[in-house]
């Protein structure tokens, strides 16, 4: 495996902030479940780095990932599918198309 | 300009913490610098994503910055260092050696 490097927005608004945030749908709780796969997994924990973020700008979007050196942008992202996440692309080097929002630039940069 | 994402670490741990952190040594202001400059800067502005971070593991040499998609790991950086990394790096594609940590991975990751 080569290495990863997983950004999860964690950013916090304020309940009835117009722009909403992740940490508001969940984004945190994604973040632990990647960094509990990583920790039991030898091979993820040896080729990733998890780190979270403050706001990477596509709000409505969230909770929202990028996946480096490739730029893969993520929305949306659930507890459930941080292991499709790991195993699909983390693994098997093919990003979760049905959860892809942008590729290479941030969603909506031209 | 291609398409950069500078990822700052944020991280503030405790005043005596044995680890220290990247926002005792100054990474807040660092950050704080990079914005300024972005938002004044309609290059950088349309080609340039700064996100604040937590800890991205290498603390005794923070302030710690990441610069995707290269993945050039940078360390030690100051304030007056910003303008030197958004003019040779990210608007002239050089890495600044002098403060290049690792290349490609975190540093210390085999």
């Amino acid at each position: 495996m080569e290495f990863k490097h997983v950004f999860i927005c964690v950013n916090q608004r304020p309940p009835g902030h117009p722009q909403g945030s992740c940490a508001e749908k969940g984004s945190r709780e994604v973040y632990q479940a990647f960094m509990e796969k990583l920790q039991m997994d030898p091979e993820l924990f040896m080729t990733t780095a998890v780190t979270p973020t403050g706001c990477l700008g596509p709000c409505m979007m969230g909770p929202t990932i990028v996946v480096y050196p490739e730029g893969v942008w993520y929305g949306n992202v659930k507890v459930e599918d941080v292991e499709e996440i790991i195993n699909e692309h983390l693994k098997g080097g093919k990003p979760v198309d049905r959860l892809v929002i942008s590729k290479g630039k941030p969603p909506g940069m031209l």
